[in-house]
């Protein structure tokens, strides 16, 4: 006896797939609301009583069809149910296909405060609805292709610059296909070798510190943008931070990244716009990305950057002046 | 930041130990209520409450110090928050220590059924505190030693026989502690082949199958006995329904098996008593045997029997000819 999961939303807009899957797995339907509101402990519970009153079994499957949301609290119900029933990930967005629904991390918002309860929970399969991409909002597109941009920039020099030569906004279904597959197996790959984040899967943080910092700005402006939005912009910082730390160190990787920051500049802002972020918001970007919880140190901002594209290095300290110095340059 | 969980009845009976423990992890303290009725969500949302809003971090840890009941849903809670932060248990019941503070099964009991939300989460240590046990009531000691001594009939025919020469009410501390040590050391050892209970972790359910039906049935009959106790008889089938199994196989086998049942036989009746089942009961045990969570398959009842002494043997097939022969026998 098998489950599918989706939300309200994507049970409209992708109907048709979902009855596919549905069928596919002769599973009985749970449908949540939709909205990240929702990914809370009162809707995992509903998940829970559903699996515990249909008679869900540990052999159970809950197949898990929508974007993030619906992947982090279904991995999550699944993690729970009867100490553990597999699950499938069925992807419906491209942030979904790249990111949440890849690696086993699963989770509820709680107390306030993002994915505070979850656990790390692997997927039987992840699958990518790609033709269900075309369904969503321009934003939600450019959000999912930061995060593929930034996978692309820890893994290969060559992948990135492909991406770069794309138009979000408008790539072909079966070359999607292929990127989304690319993303999906570098984070794989990494995740294989630190499934609960002791270290190496930091890599995935990539643009995300300065990233999670002009998302809070925006938030704090009452103009939000989507988190991959985010990280498109902060993977700009990182690059100009991880040029300055070549300096001193040589002068074939100062090249190639003073080379990419260049490339990728006039790209994020032919497709991502320009941020209204002034020097007046420096400080404060600065102040949020210290206290960001992924920076659980001593005071020191810490960065991923990289080497060079393709070669990403954790636990850089950033300093004050340089952080400031690459916001200035950048924006 | 570290963290110490105990219910409201064991704060009472065990503050000074309790103390020593926070002390030593310079923890803050958490008190939730006693009682199986308390394994719940609410009291799980509660004890993430506290811990999100005291700040705790993926490195904070979580002291569940108590029984069952405590290791239970503190070792969820710690296995859930942030995706998992480490759990030590200090079990102050024998039943705890012997059983439910090993093995990192975790779990609250959800919609009237018992560990139906949960997960497999080791604790980072596991300790017992045996001068607590002291406190407990006699039918609580019964209890643990019942799961003691089935520990024992899976691991050593030695060891079973030795514990078979003890009063359970009356083993001194450091003896105590020896057994304790004893059954923990056999359980990590069966779970670590098998930690999220693929199948070796089986022959941890000795007893169970027949001990789960007098549980439910004494409950059913308004007069319900403690796990450990309803397994301490149980023990008693599944020997009998081993002997007539090994009556087919070999003659040792079936010596030795008949010679432990009828020394457990009488020590049974010495420390727990005779239970009130006659054979107007015996159709109604069959019928909740099959039904038993345990016992997910075709119709059939299957046991963990022993094929001698010491050596355990999972998915055994029992007919409702020998399971009823087997109580008329013990009964």
């Amino acid at each position: 006896m098998n489950f599918i999961l989706t939300d309200s939303n994507v049970a409209r807009v992708a109907a048709e797939k979902m009855e596919q899957w549905r069928q596919r797995y002769d599973a009985e339907l749970i449908v949540i609301p939709a909205g990240e509101d929702n990914k809370s402990l009162a809707t995992v519970a509903e998940i829970w009583r559903r699996l515990s009153e249909a008679g869900a079994t540990r052999s159970s499957t809950l197949v898990c069809f929508g974007g993030g949301m619906v992947t982090d609290i279904g991995g999550f119900a699944a993690a729970c149910f009867k100490r553990g029933i597999p699950h499938v990930n069925v992807a419906t967005t491209l942030l979904a296909a790249v990111d949440a629904a890849v690696g086993g991390k699963t989770g509820i918002d709680f107390n306030g405060l993002k994915n505070e309860v979850g656990a790390f929970r692997m997927p039987q399969q992840s699958f990518a609805e790609v033709e269900t991409f075309a369904t969503l909002p321009p934003r939600e597109m450019l959000s999912g292709w930061g995060e593929a941009i930034k996978t692309a920039m820890i893994d290969s020099e060559e992948m990135t610059r492909k991406m770069m030569a794309e138009d979000p906004l408008a790539i072909p279904a079966d070359r999607m296909a292929g990127y989304v597959g690319y993303c999906r197996s570098v984070k794989e790959r990494i995740v294989a070798e630190d499934p609960t984040e002791k270290g190496l899967r930091k890599v995935l943080n990539l643009g995300h510190t300065a990233g999670h910092a002009f998302e809070s700005l925006m938030l704090e402006k009452g103009t939000p943008i989507p988190h991959g939005c985010a990280v498109a912009h902060g993977l700009l910082v990182t690059l100009v931070l991880s040029a300055f730390r070549a300096k001193g160190e040589s002068a074939g990787s100062l090249q190639s990244l003073q080379s990419l920051v260049s490339r990728y500049s006039s790209w994020l802002k032919e497709y991502y716009g320009i941020l209204p972020v002034t020097c007046r918001d420096h400080d404060r970007l600065f102040e949020i990305a210290l206290h960001d919880k992924k920076n659980e140190s001593d005071g020191t901002l810490r960065f991923v950057l990289l080497e060079v594209p393709g070669i990403p290095l954790t636990d850089c300290p950033v300093s004050r002046d340089d952080f400031l110095s690459a916001l200035a340059y950048a924006y």
